[in-house]
C-alpha cells in the first residue's frame, strides 16, 4: 500500500498580528511547516508529501528551504479557495490506491504514534480522524437564543491527521462545496460514511494565537530535547 | 450592591507532572493564584474575595503569601468533596443580597474587562457564563458508538467567570449534587434558570497541562509589560 500526506496551509495569519503566515513563523528553530513536513515523512509509514500553499507562497517557500538547507522532498500543489478546494486539488495529483493523511500545517507537534495509528486504522476501517476531549464545559446555542449545556463526556475537539483511504476520500470530494464542510471528516460523513474517532493528543496544537507559538516552542523542545529552549519554570520549593 | 469573587482551586494537580497543586506554580514571579486573586481584587467592580483551598493547604497557602507579602485580604474557605461542594460552603459564607463570580483559580489571565462584563450583565440579566467559539470542529458521539459532527458556530467552550446575583445562585445550590453539574451553569441551568453567554478570551486559559504555564508567563507578561519573559520569538525577515 502507498500512503501520502497533504499538508495543508492555506491561512492568511491575519489573527497572528504578524504579516507572515502562520506556517512560515520560526518555532523551535526553523519555520513551522519544516517541523510539520518531518514529522509525517520520518514517520514509521514514511508517507509521500504533498504540500498545499497558495500560489503567492511557493516561491517564497522555495527560498525559505533553500536558506534553511531543508531537503526532505514534496510535491508542491497550489491551494484554492476554500480549504475544501486545496484538499482536492491535491487529490487530484494522487492516481494509485493508497492510504491519505490530512494535516494542518500549523499543527507541527504531531507525533509518529499519532501519525500511525491513523495510517493503520484508516487502512483497516476506511478512516480515522483525531480527536480529544474538551476540557472545557460546552454549550449550544439553539435557535431561541438560549444555550444548553451538552454532556461532555460525548464531546470531542477533532484534530488532524485525518486519515482515509483514497477510494472514499476521492469520492466524497466529489461532492460540490458546502459551508458546513469544516474538515475532511465533515466532507467524508456527508458522503455517507460513518466517521472513525481515535485519540489525538492535546499537544497537538493548532498554532492560532501569538501565544500558542510559545507552546510549541515548549513541546517541539520536550519532544526533541536537544533543542530545548532557555525558558525556565521555577517551581516552588 | 456588593460584589464577591469565589476562587476556587480543588485541583490535585496530578497532570502536571509535578507534586505541586497548579494554583501553586509559579509563572511571571509568583504563584498562579496571586494572578487570579490580584485580577478580582483589583477590577473595577472590587469584589470581596473568598478563596475556597482544601483544608490541607490552608497553611501552605499562608506561607506562601508570607514569603511573597502577599497582602490581598482574602477570606479562607475549606474545599469540599467535589467542585459543587467546595462552592457551596463558599456561598454559605455570604448572607447579603449581592454579584456572585465563580472563577477557577487556574485561570490567572482574566481581564478586568470581562470581570466587569460579567458583574454587570449579571447584576441585571441574573447571570452572565463567559464561552469562547471553538477553534476546533466539533463531534458527538452518540449511544451507537458513531460521532455526528455539530455546527461549531453553535458551540461554546465555556471558561469561568461564571457570575449570578445571589438569590439565583443560592437557590440552585439547594439543589442534591449531581455528577452532571460540571460547572456553575450547570447547577443554575437545572434549577431551570437560562444561562446568559458572554464573550470570553482565548487568552483566559485553564492552566492544565505542563506548557500552559509557559503560555500563561507570556500573557501575564503582555498584560503586564514590566514582567516581560526573555524568551524570543523570531519573524523571518
Amino acid at each position: 500500500m502507498k500512503y501520502y500526506a497533504i499538508i495543508v496551509a492555506g491561512g492568511s495569519g491575519s489573527r497572528m498580528g504578524s504579516e507572515i503566515p502562520k506556517q512560515f513563523l520560526q518555532v523551535a528553530g526553523k519555520p513551522v511547516l519544516m517541523h510539520t513536513i518531518e514529522a509525517f515523512y520520518y514517520s514509521d509509514f514514511r508517507p509521500g508529501i504533498l504540500l498545499v500553499l497558495p500560489s503567492g507562497h511557493h516561491d517564497y517557500w522555495s527560498r525559505l528551504c533553500m536558506q534553511a538547507g531543508f531537503t526532505v522532498p514534496v510535491t508542491l500543489v497550489a491551494g484554492g479557495e476554500q480549504r475544501f478546494h486545496s484538499v482536492k486539488n491535491a487529490l487530484e495529483t494522487i492516481t494509485e490506491e493508497s492510504v491519505i493523511a490530512i494535516h494542518d500545517a500549523v499543527r507541527p507537534v504531531i507525533s509518529n504514534k499519532i501519525i500511525s495509528n491513523t495510517f493503520r486504522i484508516a487502512e483497516e476501517g476506511g478512516n480515522a480522524i483525531v480527536a480529544i476531549p474538551s476540557k472545557d464545559s460546552i454549550r449550544q446555542v439553539n435557535a431561541d437564543g438560549h444555550s444548553v449545556a451538552l454532556d461532555r463526556k460525548n464531546i470531542f475537539l477533532v484534530q488532524t491527521p485525518q486519515t482515509f483511504r483514497s477510494g472514499i476520500l476521492k469520492a466524497a470530494y466529489t461532492q460540490a462545496f458546502s459551508p458546513e464542510f469544516t474538515d475532511d471528516a465533515s466532507v467524508v460523513e456527508k458522503s455517507g460514511i460513518a466517521i472513525n474517532l481515535v485519540e489525538g493528543d492535546p499537544d497537538n496544537l493548532k498554532i492560532t494565537f501569538p501565544g500558542d507559538l510559545l507552546i510549541a516552542e515548549w513541546l517541539l523542545a520536550k519532544k526533541n530535547p536537544a533543542q530545548a529552549p532557555d525558558s525556565i519554570i521555577s517551581i516552588p520549593g
